[in-house]
């Protein structure tokens, strides 16, 4: 154990570089920078020093050291985070421990389809494991080259399969973690059963590292999709995307892998700074688009007729008015490419508000309906660039400011804007935060929305798991909310 | 508010009656009888009263009262369970808390393909209200006419669809649950997608009861199956049964719905025992049987050209010796009774010691010749009726007595059998309680098998949510472990 007496901020230091390693213990700003700000800069920090252990025992010393010490640490796996969850503040007092180095794939199982991963592997390392083994690892997403496990099991990561294999949090069978004090919390299990107490993973799970720090889990894992049919179809408007599915899903069940929905303003983005051989797939550019794939894991079964046929009476009934069905590879491949574009044609067209809400999949229609009223009538002329994953009820409510108008003027709505799109969702007995989770950029909104009860509960399992308060502190939960509960619970 | 005055015995019966109504409040020894001891009997218990709220309101006020006068609350379901965890203990102090009258449908939404449901409905009526929207609520298990869905979600219950659906907890979208101090948590989301904090859910669901009690559920609904492939096949051992389970996911999928694994003394006890029509579907009676379901949600595709192609490669590998796919739902349906009438036949042969243990599916094969090997050291002769879910690594590995012995003498050995069952799971990371939960039955086994740090960190949670320890006092963990972590935690 390391000792608990006080040290001047060298010797605190030495004493990292005594367990991991003095090359692991960055500290120039040339081997922080990466690690002390997120990517779209929004939180610049500092930190007292970034260390990268190399296995779970180090990071259990380094823990245990930097609790002896009240020495608060921010877990960091890739740093792809949108809300500012896994960098330093600008005090200067927060270690960031990296998991960058435990990158290890420990096994691969088809027999129990399971795949034991340590935390600072990527996304794609994982799928790719998978895929070797002749598996599936299902979890998909736009940054799967830096995303790392640990990160995107810390910030229960959706992607794009949600609708078919789930959310991180129902693709992990087991975790391990090393708590606040430094103890390792061994529940790396493959199993599919286990009714032995509290499960304690889904703690975890969507922690945003406030708890504790995942250093390797197990997940299940999908046969392979060996048919794919991927459409591109016009629908009537937001209520038809949602009977589409509905009608879909009772044709061909959890074979619906993906369904999204792309507005008007969102298409006309993409197309007006286009990418390499990207153009509208239909005759018209339509007012609402759906974009799905049916997957079977069957080399025997093709999916596609049964598609086709609820394609086919959905014309007729008024629901769609067009509809494409890729016939390649090549074609699935490039209708999926003007979906994946439309955050970077956003971010080419000017500056954006950006919103990340669920509802349940039956209110999308009145989720934007009511949005899109209440946001007109707050700037008249605002562009609503709304595009998401419908099957998950999850949209990405997106604005970009009205033809004209200075960039500074739309910027200095932002919080009116996200403050009436939230009320909203709320009031839809929605979600603020469907999968970037609360970090730092939306813990104002969580108090606003999230039931007292609630807030109060995560304060309290916040104080039991980590009672001083050294896991990411001042993220999720701000700190003014962490005593409140030393009172009488009446 | 109720008082927290200290009130005689029967000023506190009254209050109840006050908040219940007086007729609610069960105190005589005929109508409290089914509420004080668990189905078996091996738990009688007495309680100061049963009681029986009606709603939400009344369940918060009810314990709000119990949290005032400082009275333990065992909530109950239907009353199933098999570990001792939902009847009251022999003190007489404790009241029962009945969510029997909570059986409401609130709402089945089939665009959103979610269900909601008060706690004490049936799993049958919640099959029902899903089929009459067309579609399916996946849980099913033996006693879903009496088993409740405050039940099934407080132990987290399996059942027998598991490899396609998941356990209770997987199907769960968000929970009413009312907290130890009488404050109602607001939960009972549809939304697929919510990263605003910790789960609360999981919290509850495979509590036990131990952490509040829940009064309304919302699920997910699936389409429901157009075709099914039943099949009963001769495997050569339990490697063969785990490696066919490999190739039928690997050919159809996750259309895989039911895999079980049925030991010759199991199928035995059920040809000696046999109701009505029972018989064995296959010339030999193999030493291992294995019992399939392919289901199909599209009425367009048929699996069973593949589930034919799988089994015959199956059979020239050498894996498989013989096979029937039903032809008819009848037929169907015998199969599925000789599975299913095993406990039964082995209540008629004689006294049994039970097990509901789970290892990662690859490891089936080395749990039953670890176990098997042990038990006939531990007595010669014991007849090991073995069988279970293998696709979920969950085994009913269970003892009948050898020829001859006296069932005294049987009985008298069922600790020792127990442990060395137990430690055979546990060597290979297993689990000794794969969905029966702990309960009062298994926590000589929790204390013995589960890591020190996760019965910490259970003991933790317990102590933040139900510091007075009033929900089910004593279940699950023991009492004397809520103490430990109020020392310094290094």
């Amino acid at each position: 154990m390391e000792t608990s007496a006080a040290a001047s901020p060298e010797a605190f230091l030495a004493m990292l570089a005594g367990i991991v390693g003095a090359s692991q213990v960055l500290t120039r700003e040339e081997d922080v920078a990466r690690h002390v700000s997120d990517w779209r800069r929004r939180y610049p920090g500092r930190a007292r020093a970034v260390v990268r252990p190399a296995n779970t025992q180090e990071v259990s010393r380094v823990v245990a050291a930097c609790a002896a010490h009240g020495v608060p640490i921010v877990p960091q796996g890739g740093n792809t985070g949108l809300v500012g969850g896994s960098t330093p503040d600008a005090s200067g007092t927060e270690v960031v421990l990296s998991l960058s180095r435990m990158n290890a794939v420990r096994s691969v199982d088809p027999l129990d389809g399971s795949l034991t991963l340590e935390a600072g592997c990527t996304v794609l390392a994982a799928q790719e494991a998978a895929a070797a083994a002749g598996r599936l690892f299902p979890l998909s997403l736009a940054s799967e080259g830096s995303a790392t496990i640990g990160g995107v099991l810390s910030t229960n990561a959706g992607g794009e399969q949600v609708l078919r294999y789930g959310n991180a949090r129902d693709l992990a069978l087991g975790l391990e973690v090393v708590l606040p004090d430094g103890r390792i919390l061994e529940a790396l299990t493959a199993l599919r059963k286990d009714n032995t107490g509290y499960d304690l993973k889904h703690l975890f799970i969507g922690g945003e590292g406030t708890l504790g720090v995942i250093t390797a889990a197990t997940f299940k894992l999908f046969a392979p999709p060996r048919k794919v049919a991927t459409a591109w179809v016009a629908v009537r408007d937001p209520q038809a995307a949602v009977e589409l599915l509905a009608r879909l899903t009772g044709a061909v069940g959890e074979r619906v892998t993906a369904f999204e929905l792309i507005g008007r303003e969102a298409l006309s983005q993409v197309l007006a700074h286009a990418g390499p051989g990207m153009r509208n797939p239909l005759a018209d550019a339509p007012a609402w688009a759906v974009l799905f794939d049916v997957s079977e894991a069957s080399a025997r079964l093709d999916p596609t007729p049964a598609v086709e046929e609820v394609l086919g009476a959905a014309m007729d009934d008024g629901l769609v008015a067009d509809a494409v069905l890729a016939a390649t590879g090549a074609q699935a491949h490039a209708l999926w490419a003007l979906r994946e574009h439309v955050p970077e044609a956003q971010r080419l067209d000017g500056p954006s508000i950006k919103h990340d809400i669920s509802v349940a999949v039956s209110r999308i229609p009145a989720f934007i309906a009511e949005a899109d009223a209440a946001l007109q009538a707050l700037m008249p002329g605002i562009r609503i660039c709304c595009f998401g994953h419908v099957g998950d009820g999850n949209l990405h409510y997106n604005q970009s400011k009205p033809a004209g108008m200075a960039d500074a003027d739309f910027l200095a709505r932002e919080d009116a804007v996200h403050d009436a799109v939230h009320a909203i969702a709320a009031r839809l007995q929605g979600s603020i935060s469907a999968e970037h989770g609360i970090g730092r950029l939306k813990q104002s909104a969580l108090l606003h929305h999230k039931p007292a009860v609630a807030l109060d509960l995560m304060a309290r399992i916040k104080q039991a798991v980590d009672p001083a308060n050294l896991f990411n502190p001042g993220r999720l939960l701000p700190r003014d909310r962490l005593s409140s509960h030393q009172e009488p619970s009446r």
